[in-house]
């Protein structure tokens, strides 16, 4: 990871946001700039400091990892106690951003308790985020090979599915050759979901079993080299009803009247409406009850959120998932969801995999 | 889970704190109180109300799940969005705790921007945290059964320890059984560290692989019913080394020496310390570099923290982890960890398993 033309360019941010200084705590953001991939860290950014504080439990880590910074640890101490002393006396700074979507009420206070009186802390803009939101070739590459991982997966969740077996079960198999085909980790709880809980747009895989009729949504994905893949398929077992395969059928003609509309200068809100308007014309829009999806990289959820009237504007180079579904309360749902990336004309799909109506 | 008594002695609670009403976000206190899982919600409790707020994702595991509180749901509307809305106009609040330690600087903000003339936003002490810290005997026994699932895994991870798989795959195995055994997931990254690497006291399963001789430190724990477990022992791939060796029985000494000041009106500082104390007898004090332990149950770290100079007071019913270490960099780690309950007159290990030193 090139992270110090990253710190370059957040200095000249800083600049135009008339910062003395920026307080980074949200751990992927840290990552993205000096990356360091551990649980518990600070990284304070000024025109002339870099500054890595964490504790000693990630000494060797640190050490190992954070490129462009220097590294503070102090014995039995917090990273954030670290800053805390560390902040006292820099009189250079008179204007410290923050990070307001991240830093808790308590930390803030503690900070202003500390510094109050010599800086004034003021809520910075999402600086890292908007650098992250559009990702560079190497980027692209890493979340390419992540989705090409998780995509080789849907192999071992179909020869899973079996009934009477549990969801549970078939996700720890999955999970088992996610890691055996070099995962770090999963990218967020595996959801397998069958029957009637197909319907819960959220249906962690649970103890229930796997229907001998009926949907069951998989949507699992990977961490590989810190970047993540997002993938869902909605299978079916057995011998699907005419009512399944109609909702099955309008799902994918939503999902692919999305991905028609993702390309740069469309924006979010426009990809959200394309599959929203295509659900609403076979009845199904009430059953459509969350957004179209949303950004992905070092995080599962990272801006821009592909949703209702949301008005970023797509450019080559974001990563997005296109992901409606429709949810029969009581009944059984279907989502389709894709991990695609924007190019200089539309987008690329990165989860390569059919995606008809698949009986097992 | 009987929910109602823990709103009527938070609402009690909130009588004697002169609160009208407490603004709760952070999701396990949320379980705790009302029994939703999802993760999505906000639950605001006054002396007549009880309002549970989620989004449209969640409307049939909302119903399903939710005791005690009326549900609150609106169309295309997050849960903060709908709660701003309720808010309005409740003219009878006029101070309203929130959870300091948990909501976010941007979060209080628009709070304050559309309650803040009528009421005074104050930060509540952590009265749920408080409540949580001292188990129920229902809490025990399903901590007690996620510590006997989590426990029975070991065998697994001996049998899967094997020179040249990587760390990562003997984790997928782990996992598999956790899940098949009926886990509802794992409670936390599982680690697997060997060799080199079990000197990273936080060393996540990676694609190293397991070394033909050396320490693996084997630390994991599951969510069952939503209690979680944790356990760590660290297992020896062929013959130690006579350092190996010194190292391991120093560390399983001051594990038991810290696990004997376990009881009833001693301080977690003093478990800390009989820890702390018995390493640097043997020359290691300055490689244990974490704290002795945390509490657990509905999540995996919450409240006491087992470290240096804490002053809560042990009481019956508290469940704690007690895992010291030592990791000399470059070179190798050892941690032993058990969850605990503290009883009447001392404690009771709920991670019943052998802690000799064990060569695979």
């Amino acid at each position: 990871m090139r992270a110090d033309g990253r710190l370059h360019r957040l200095q000249e941010e800083l600049q135009e946001q008339k910062l003395d200084a920026i307080l980074i705590g949200h751990l992927p953001n840290i990552r993205y700039l000096c990356g360091f991939s551990g649980s518990a860290a600070l990284l304070l950014v000024s025109g002339r400091e870099i500054e890595f504080f964490t504790d000693g439990r990630y000494t060797v880590q640190a050490r190992e990892e954070v490129m462009g910074a220097r590294i503070r640890i102090q014995k039995g101490r917090s990273a954030f106690a670290t800053l805390l002393e560390w902040l006292n006396g820099r009189s250079r700074i008179k204007r410290l951003g923050i990070e307001a979507a991240y830093m808790t009420v308590a930390d803030r206070e503690l900070l202003a308790k500390r510094v109050g009186r010599t800086m004034k802390i003021v809520n910075a803009p999402p600086l890292i985020e908007r650098m992250r939101m559009v990702k560079s070739p190497e980027e692209i590459a890493r979340i390419r090979a992540a989705c090409e991982l998780g995509t080789g997966l849907l192999e071992t969740v179909t020869a899973a599915l079996k009934p009477g077996r549990t969801e549970s079960q078939v996700a720890g198999q999955l999970e088992l050759a996610a890691r055996s085909s070099g995962a770090d980790q999963m990218a967020f709880t595996t959801i397998i979901a069958g029957g009637r809980r197909s319907a819960l747009p959220h249906g962690r895989a649970s103890r229930a079993p796997i229907p001998s009729r009926g949907f069951v949504v998989c949507d699992f994905g990977v961490i590989l080299s810190g970047y993540c893949s997002d993938m869902t398929r909605t299978l079916h077992v057995g011998r699907p009803s005419t009512v399944a395969r109609r909702v099955y059928e309008a799902v994918r003609e939503a999902q692919q009247g999305a991905l028609e509309a993702v390309r740069p200068g469309k924006t979010v809100g426009e990809v959200d409406a394309a599959a929203r308007k295509l659900l609403q014309k076979r009845g199904l829009g009430k059953y459509f009850t969350h957004s179209t999806g949303h950004g992905l990289g070092l995080e599962i959820h990272e801006a821009p959120r592909v949703a209702a009237g949301q008005m970023e504007i797509l450019r080559p180079g974001m990563v997005i998932t296109v992901e409606p579904g429709a949810y029969l309360p009581g009944k059984f749902g279907v989502r389709i969801e894709d991990t695609v990336v924007v190019t200089e004309t539309s987008c690329e799909i990165l989860t390569k995999c059919p995606k008809g109506m698949v009986s097992v």
